[in-house]
């Protein structure tokens, strides 16, 4: 089964494209920067990356990041729209869509919600070898995690 | 020209359809019940009634109430998801996409940013007699007032 898993934001969204039929292993792992100037502009362009994505890997799963109470609530409005649109998108073309907080996420992947990132990432790195060369941002590690969370999910209430 | 003016909610989004060619007037003033259990289920019911009205009322402008800082951070989220749905689907769509503050909105249509909602419905049944009987919920008369908005703010700039 293939599971998507996003980590929304503003000027760039994590993904991650998980293969758990066989050997568990991530098939893809990346990074859509948005570059549109006005906030429609940016969600048009999220929703046309978007749908090259599911298009191209035609997930059964998706997995998206829910979104916790921010500090800056500015930007936390504005990463709400972008989910908004993730939701949208995702949910139309076809596969399930499930919502993790951070708090699960970390719990489910290492055990301990107060997992930080780093601890996180060592933990990815361990489960899958091809990505300890890995050099990418953290949204992108989170998108892996998140993948990885509905993984562990399903396979539990089977 | 027409006008659509929205107050995008979770449970309820208010919509006021304005012609400005001749009489100034509401042709339509409504609100979208969304009923879907789930969140994507809800994004995807906005979604089809966003792109209903469009179809029905085809307007030149669209102006959609930008989100200011909530109490209730989780219900912000929420409307800012749903915000994220609508600014995608408008723009889509064709019609030039505004953003208004609430604060920009009262000042607008009030001539006072601090305005309360019933000063605000009154000086919106001055300048429509039309809805003086009408009986709705705030989030119409705030899609009214974004409308209006978004009609002085042409107006001026011609």
């Amino acid at each position: 089964m293939i599971i998507l898993g996003i980590d929304p934001g503003t000027t760039a969204t994590g993904y991650a494209v998980l293969e758990t039929g066989g050997r568990l292993c991530v098939l893809k792992a990346g990074l859509v920067s948005i570059k549109g100037s006005s906030s429609p502009e940016r969600l048009i362009e999220l929703w046309r990356e978007t749908k090259k994505i599911i298009r191209k890997w035609n997930p059964e799963r998706v997995a998206i990041e829910k979104l916790f109470l921010a500090r800056n609530q500015k930007t936390a409005m504005a990463v709400a729209e972008a989910r908004g649109v993730i939701l949208l998108t995702t949910s139309l073309a076809g596969p399930r869509v499930y919502e993790y907080t951070p708090l699960e996420v970390k719990k489910i992947v290492t055990g301990d919600g107060n997992a930080d990132k780093l601890q996180v990432k060592k933990m990815l790195q361990l489960t899958f070898p091809e990505l300890r060369e890995l050099r990418a941002r953290d949204d992108v590690f989170d998108a892996i995690a998140i993948a990885l969370t509905c993984h562990f999910r399903e396979r539990r209430n089977v």
